[in-house]
């Protein structure tokens, strides 16, 4: 018998349920709000919270993450949301909707931290009517994109009427601000707002891992192999609470993404169910929308890359998402990394009205297939001048960091 | 002295001239309106048609191609255009500006032919307010994409108002029907219009390369090696008028594209000027734009496949351009094509409401590195609900074309 915590895939290309109701009918028993309290690796059993003992064979960790809150006073008042899942988003939408007249109206909203959640977050509220900041401690947002890049999309932010307000570190939340229900105090500062978001992150959710002794790694995560199997043999992780191979820095790192969930949950599900499968790790790749912008990356940047062991060069050109002619002003950045003694790509960055994620996917697999900037300054693209220049910025921007090595 | 044929770029990454007064500054002498007439190898001469005999070490072809034009009465008639190059746009243009009001105004075009210039026309001709027909001799339209596919292109053709006319051919053009000022008559049926559009293709122009006893390849195009030597080892051919390395049908063919011709004249200025440089080939990517939908392709098809002694399976998948939530019933469609006894990858099409190049891009690079479709099926791509699923459109046509291996 397996129990699997989160969803199941039974076949091998189609989810087969998506329902309480419809997983039973595929044979899979399901208990909702219903915790596991420990893992008895011993006896191959789960308690779970009402008592029960359940029995198993393989198990299947997906604890997920938990979000970080800083340890602040008032991060519990009402009005302060963190950001996770769906419940948390009905509620911000509920507490939104629920004062849209009168004198508890909600006006001004602070979103706290500058990731990518917290980008599409500001657009959300915009979207909402909102008065928008962005508060963060550092000097510009998205600190994983180069800050040339940064600056577009901090831009972005000020033309959409978000206030983005660096160098910040909250330091309390109170009740009752002269105008607002909330007033942020800051190590500089206070500002007041109705409603606080916070978007600072997750951490990996171990504690029942670590209560049953599984290894937890350097990341914080727990440690898994290219199977997805733990430190014990027979428990397997996957998604946002274990670490992941990344195939640029080669190690283990944490990056709670969607995709990279999928991926791991079916390669253990084939393990388990007698498909040999290995998880190939990830290149890192990831990208959003804020606004009008898309924002991709992809592989290491200059620092991780030197931590690598690596020998980082890079250049940032500016192109088009189609043919000039047709581009109508709009723009597109690249920034191109590699290694200045085999020239192999390490990463690749890219900001634009339109075309960054389309860059980001071809040169993710570059990365894939560890091809060097000569190879990639004249691979064949499909060119057509709705959707570039007959050199695509992908090619100009090898063959100039070329000329750095 | 080396004398080029076309443009010229000394740089390694930047053109250093646009004008023929900015090539003279760079040093490059430039001959407009001027022929060349014989090639004198013996001597290292080239003749122009006013009788001046310039030496040269190397020379470059880049004669380009010609149009077809189907060999039928009353195809040079006024009215009749082909489509090559810039001044044949201007022609067009004018010639339907200049009517457009009165008893001859230009209210009906033809358009013969079914590639994607074709359709590129057919939505310029909507676009000036014409009533559209495009008529061609085979069933569906672009018949290098799978039937499935060419029928959403139909589709499209005929949501915008384009009157789509199969099996076809054109039998002869006469002046003067009854309410337009010509008259398409074909092996089944007759027609009027307007203006008559040929875009039935382009074929190497030869002619020079064929007196100097360059060797032509099975293409009909001037044979190069990977350095763009002809078999003449001073004389170079790039772009249009020279066959090309396809990587994955592992054969010389005729590709007549844009972004390869930049390519090879790069490579060729390359080891002209003393840096040895290699064309690496094709793997036959290509996009266009008609109306509102992409269209993409990359690698062969099943034929081609076969022709190359593989075992094509395939698959097609139909998906969104972004998580389903956000695509607002647009949609896209994705065939692979691998190879049954090594799982690699042979070929990619795509059609749809966007998305279809950045898909076609990632293959491109899948099939430039040589890829199986199981890798393919859980690379890393850039996930983001605005621009796609948790799992990639390409992943899930990997994963199920995998069950046919």
């Amino acid at each position: 018998m397996t129990y699997y915590i989160g969803d199941v895939i039974k076949d091998e290309t189609r989810l087969i349920a998506r329902t309480p109701e419809q997983f039973e009918k595929s044979g899979v028993k399901v208990r909702l709000k219903t915790g596991a309290e420990e893992i008895d690796t011993e006896k191959g059993e789960v308690r779970l919270d009402n008592g029960e003992r359940l029995p198993y064979d393989s198990l299947v960790m997906g604890t997920g993450s938990k979000v970080f809150l800083p340890d602040i006073p008032g991060i519990y008042e009402e009005g302060v949301f963190k950001l996770k899942n769906l419940r948390d988003g009905i509620n911000i939408k509920t507490y939104i909707k629920e004062r849209q007249c009168g004198s508890d109206k909600c006006r001004k909203a602070i979103i706290l931290g500058a990731g990518f959640i917290a980008m599409e977050m500001s657009e959300a509220m915009r979207n909402l009517g909102l008065e928008t900041r962005v508060v963060y401690r550092g000097e510009l947002p998205v600190k994983k994109w180069d800050p040339e890049f940064s600056r577009v999309i901090l831009e972005e932010l000020t033309k959409n009427q978000v206030d983005f307000v660096p160098n910040k570190t909250p330091v309390a939340i109170e009740r009752q601000g002269k105008e607002s229900n909330l007033r942020l105090i800051t190590n500089d500062g206070e500002m007041e707002a109705d409603i606080i978001i916070i978007a600072m992150g997750v951490r990996p959710n171990v504690t029942l891992a670590e209560q049953t002794g599984l290894k937890i790694g350097n990341t914080g995560a727990i440690m898994v192999d290219f199977s997805q199997r733990t430190s014990q043999e027979e428990i397997y992780a996957v998604g946002d609470c274990c670490g992941v191979y990344h195939r640029i820095s080669r190690k283990w790192i944490y990056m709670p993404l969607g995709d990279i969930a999928n991926k791991q949950g079916r390669v253990a599900g084939g393990n388990i169910g007698g498909y040999p499968m290995s998880f190939p790790g990830i290149v890192g790749a990831q990208s959003f929308k804020v606004f009008d912008l898309e924002v991709a990356t992809t592989g290491v940047d200059e620092s991780e890359a030197e931590k690598s062991g690596c020998h980082p060069v890079s250049t940032i050109i500016w192109s088009t998402p189609s043919a000039r002619s047709l581009s109508k002003g709009r723009k597109l950045g690249l920034k191109l990394i590699a290694n200045k003694s085999t020239g192999k790509l390490l990463g690749a960055q890219a900001v634009g009205e339109g075309g960054a994620v389309t860059k980001i996917n071809a040169l993710s697999v570059c990365l894939w297939s560890g091809m060097n900037i000569d190879e990639i300054g004249y691979m064949d693209l499909a060119y057509s001048p709705s959707f570039g220049g007959a050199w695509d910025p992908i090619q100009t921007a090898a063959q100039v960091l070329k000329k750095n090595l």
